[in-house]
């Protein structure tokens, strides 16, 4: 079945920060909707490419080389293998889109690290 | 390298319709933004799912059982082998994730068919 989804909707489902709800499959991958805030853990995912769209607030990707920060209608897909640490001053939305089975903190465990995903 | 990609801005560097334009690679897919007006093609892709996200206007997609309209914000999946025809009465501006190597108009030929996305 083919379901229109609205992610402002979606957004209100839930308050935590750092736990991703997943709102779609697609493909091999998972669309995920997530609230952050504060500083996360630097990691990385071996094998996976992640995207990152921002839709509101401003999220700072920090990189081993640099940063980047990402406004309402920007994205940056971080590719497999590179260290990344998400921080946000303030509160962020964000829609996630990773292959099923990402781990969550990659290669580290954290007491931030998600092991399931919950499906809103 | 990562880099910040701004939608509204990448959409700036084209103003044809139905001609999609690759932004990004993510893991074996395709990050493309299209602006549509008016009446696709009836097609499916057999064997990918294809994300639709409004970023501007409001889509209607058509499918053999009825049809779903998607205002800014928000999304559908349409899963492989469901026939569907996107249709616009005003312009809209999307963002497409579909894997690599998917035909624009899947399993029929049109007018409109694009066989090389340029990337921006």
């Amino acid at each position: 079945m083919v379901t229109r989804i609205n992610l402002a909707e979606k957004l209100t489902r839930f308050d935590d920060r750092w736990n991703p709800r997943i709102i779609a499959d697609l493909n091999d991958s998972h669309v995920k909707l997530v609230k952050v805030q504060g500083e996360f853990v630097w990691h990385q995912h071996a094998e996976e490419d992640e995207l990152f769209l921002v839709l509101r607030g401003s999220l700072t990707i920090e990189l081993r080389d640099g940063s980047l920060t990402l406004g309402p209608g920007e994205m940056a897909v971080i590719p497999r293998g590179v260290e990344h640490r998400p921080v946000a001053p303030e509160e962020v939305h964000l829609m996630l889109i990773e292959p099923k089975g990402t781990r969550h903190t990659g290669d580290v465990e954290s007491e931030l690290t998600v092991h399931e995903y919950s499906r809103i």
